[in-house]
């Protein structure tokens, strides 16, 4: 790649997310360019990362699926077959952009999000026999969600690129043996080969839409990582925050006497940091009730100590119950008599029940909600304001300083960015669209699939949020927009610039992708720096100075090394 | 490839679009599935053959340009800018799909149906002086187009691959230099390079939306193609028929007797051919009489022999305008003093200027409207009935025999399909953002740019309607899914498949890509059926009989000659 060609310029300063260190350098390196917020373009640097992201990918997903390419559009009914056209929230859907093009064809359709929509009825066209299953194909494509507050540059988009591979399979067990054994290797084997391997963990998460069952994240640590990890040494799992069990950082106040109960007028409190400081008390004696509707059946009150947030999650599990909904106003008011905002346990309804995060376990003279409108019940107390509740469970999110509840140690946390996800999607899918398989038996069942995701320009942010240091990138060498950066130092017709050109061809005439800065209006300070900012893994200067020697200057980006190289050892070092 | 582990299956009849021959060979071939009206899923064989066909245009475009992956969607204003949001008849638009998706995010994006709105912007914020000029960049994409009627298969799609290089130059001259030198020669060695090289012509097409200027297309003549060419010889031009410059086809009467003008009733009389039939006159008696509004500031009645079309592009060139449309419906009835449908050239008010194409130049006796409604004036003759034009023009869309005005001899027509097209743009889109590059003497100058196409899913549809036969696909070697076509035939366990895998793993150590039909529930017949379907250049059947003479038998597909070779000498012929 000659710099004299391409269009792009680097830039010392980067408007975009200037809070994102990926987008910061990747914008500034001219790798990307935000076309609009959550939506980038990929410049000739970064198509080339990009690329060689996509690429080493496709090898890695050839071993286990066939490579297809499903449309970005597809029919709405699909997605009302699967229930989730109005319950995905970041779903986009296409139709005319104007009068004359919705004259032409007024129909409306989806933009995928994902594509089980679109890949199980296709699949579902060929495979009728067991002898058809198990089988995998996978996609490398552009992805658009609707996301709310697109972030952390090429992290989180609204347009993004990704991987998505889906598996078939005759039973739970050759599902899990898929999911186990064959996608998750695969993943690791991926991370390994571009430079995460050992920066990457798997965690336990979430199957959120997909499947009750936990799903696995590859999740690579980072300082900036969206995510919080908790760790439990004890079966050396990871656990994404969102799942992880967890018992409270002790706060025990059970020998302190018990205070006569006061209710306490307070309007418009906002927060139990703001309502400890009014009431004068600990946020640990605070208790947040959140009412839900139970498989709109019955409503049930959750009660944790302030300063955490209700899971629902492990709320469902602890209920067993399909659906769950924070109550409607109206019904938090019914039941309450109250306001919302002002729920608590105390004296709610018989048929409410309460489930008691264990959180809320060694207290006295907490604090609650008094089930009055603007009022709170101070120095409440089990067994005397409310019995004493027969069980505790873990309804929270976990925060940091929590403990492991197998080894009751605090847990060590660390902050992650999610790299890849596998879903086990059982039979939701297969189940929606009625494809089903003829057993050996003749007997047709459900197909059970999987589904299994990385996005290839998230990669690409996670990689520079980690290769970098304060002059710029560091790629590994296969990741590198090129292994090799060229700076011939010297004016038109000079030796130098002949000797940096011969270089060049020697290496493109390998196919060793090389860079050369043969810009006539760029000073050298200039070259050097962009050649630490854009940061290919070697770079070679060739000037008058270095010929006189008959030599190269050569620096290794990653640890600033820099030596003379002769030139007729130069071979050796660029095809070894 | 081993057809065992991909999910697919050939199938003897293809329901979509059967009268496309494309679609239908590729669908039953299983490189591609209907995903609906319009938009495809490409299958792992089809996959394989849209990949190289991208990889090998890559390779051509790297010489001329660098490599940038733009955004899907864009924003509104650069739409607005140009004045294409409400002009372009096939954009789509992408925004939230249901309520808790709009409540997100409400704002409607562009989904982008080619890019000059994203890259002129783009490229201008690091473009500032002639020194950075020219320069050229390209992607492989999806592109969305709302099209009215998609059909012929993959050949006009709402969802399809494009390739779309722009380039960006000081000066006209620069421009139509890249164009003419780079653009097009580049075209043309990717043509040779998959086969299409000697049935690709280079047309001259309407530069349409983009330029006054004409185009070029290359055109691979094939009899389904949806456009017809004629082809100038005494210039070696081919031209679309959408701008072919014709003599209408000879009809002269001239020698006839005048007879007495008529008007005759005909009420509700729909296109010429029942209009001549119900006078009983030849259609080239009758006469086409349009009214149309002329840079909104007059109107002018425009009249072709009837049984052609008026042709908007070579109007707007005769009356030298910038805007042109259909006169409305209260305009005609105000000037012709009838409904819509009767309008003719006589009477007209004299502020209504009459062009009259050559096409009407030596008739006598002929019909037109009589500016009454349902009524039709016959044996209308000049200088009698209406003053003798002074001039007449060539306004109409050429048909097939029509002459050339070069050579007064009739054309030689063909069909084709479009293959690429190349543009010149001029300033259009820099004047619209209003990028500029300063020039050596301070001064600043609009870009110029040039904008060049191929849809490469369109591609893989022209490959299938030329290379094939009653049997199947005949993929050119570098272009098929892969270049041999193994075929195991016996039990297993048995010789001939160990034989057989055999030469699938040396070819596939080599990185040379096969296929192996490794099936066990597939009859042999079904076996070398699909081998002609999928159409790979050479198949190699091995089987008891052909190893008792230790050999293959080696099939070329394009001519279906078939020899047997002994394993001793296949190496030589699989390697050369």
């Amino acid at each position: 790649m000659r710099l004299s060609k391409i269009f792009t310029k680097t830039s010392k300063e980067s408007t975009a997310d200037a809070s994102s260190v990926n987008a910061n350098l990747l914008v500034r390196g001219a790798f990307i360019s935000k076309t609009m917020s959550g939506v980038y373009s990929f410049l000739p640097l970064g198509m080339k990362v990009l690329s060689k992201l996509e690429n080493i990918l496709r090898e890695e997903m050839d071993k286990i699926g066939s490579e297809v390419f499903l449309p970005a559009l597809s029919p709405k009914k699909n997605w009302e077959q699967t229930g989730r056209l109005n319950s995905v929230s970041v779903l986009f859907e296409a139709r005319g952009a104007n009068q004359s093009s919705r004259k032409t064809n007024d129909t409306s359709y989806v933009l995928n999000s994902t594509h089980e929509e679109v890949v199980t009825p296709l699949v579902q066209q060929f495979v009728q026999s067991y002898r058809d299953l198990p089988t995998a194909c996978y996609q490398i494509q552009t992805k658009f969600r609707n996301e709310a507050r697109p972030k952390s540059g090429i992290l989180r988009g609204r347009e993004f690129r990704m991987k998505d591979l889906y598996s078939f399979h005759d039973s739970k067990e050759c599902m899990m043996d898929f999911f186990l054994n064959k996608a998750i290797p695969t993943y690791q084997s991926y991370f390994n080969r571009i430079g995460l391997g050992n920066k990457t963990v798997v965690a336990l998460a979430s199957g959120g839409d997909f499947s009750t069952e936990p799903s696995r994240e590859f999740q690579t640590l980072i300082e900036n990582g969206e995510d919080l990890l908790f760790y439990d040494d004890s079966s050396e799992t990871w656990y994404n925050r969102e799942i992880a069990p967890c018992l409270a950082k002790v706060w025990d106040n059970s020998t302190e006497q018990e205070q006569k109960r006061v209710d306490v007028l307070g309007e418009g409190i906002v927060g139990v940091e703001e309502l400890a400081r009014f009431l004068k008390i600990e946020v640990e004696r605070t208790t947040k009730t959140l009412l839900y509707s139970v498989d709109n059946e019955r409503l049930v009150a959750v009660a944790v100590r302030g300063e955490y947030e209700v899971n629902e999650e492990k709320l469902k599990n602890v209920l067993n119950c399909k659906t769950l909904s924070l109550a409607s106003a109206e019904e938090v008011e019914k039941v309450t008599s109250a306001k919302v905002g002002y729920a608590g346990p105390i004296n709610l309804p018989e048929n409410v029940q309460i489930i008691w995060d264990e959180s809320c376990k060694n207290r006295k003279n907490f604090e609650c909600g008094a089930n009055k409108t603007n009022e709170h019940s101070i120095n409440v107390n089990f067994g005397r304001d409310l019995p004493k509740p027969e069980e505790f469970y873990d309804v929270k999110t976990a925060r940091e300083g929590d403990l492991n509840p197998k080894t009751s140690v605090t847990y060590k946390t660390a902050k992650g960015s999610e790299a890849g996800n596998v879903f086990t999607l059982f039979t939701k899918f297969s189940e929606a669209f009625d494809f089903k398989y003829i057993d050996q038996n003749g007997k047709a069942k459900p197909v059970y699939m999987g589904c299994y995701g990385i996005g290839t320009s998230r990669i690409m942010g996670i990689l520079a949020e980690i290769f970098h240091d304060e002059k710029g990138l560091k790629w590994p060498a296969n990741i590198a927009p090129a292994k090799f950066y060229i700076v011939p130092i010297g004016k038109p017709s000079e030796q130098s610039l002949e000797e940096a050109e011969k270089i060049y061809a020697s290496l493109s005439e390998k196919n060793i992708d090389a860079i050369i800065d043969d810009r006539e209006d760029a000073s050298i300070g200039f070259k050097l720096k962009d050649s630490e900012l854009i940061g290919c893994p070697y770079r070679i200067v060739v000037s008058k100075k270095t010929l006189k020697e008959n030599s190269v200057e050569f620096t290794e980006r990653a640890t600033g090394e820099t030596k003379l190289v002769k030139l007729k050892d130069l071979d050796q070092i660029l095809y070894s």
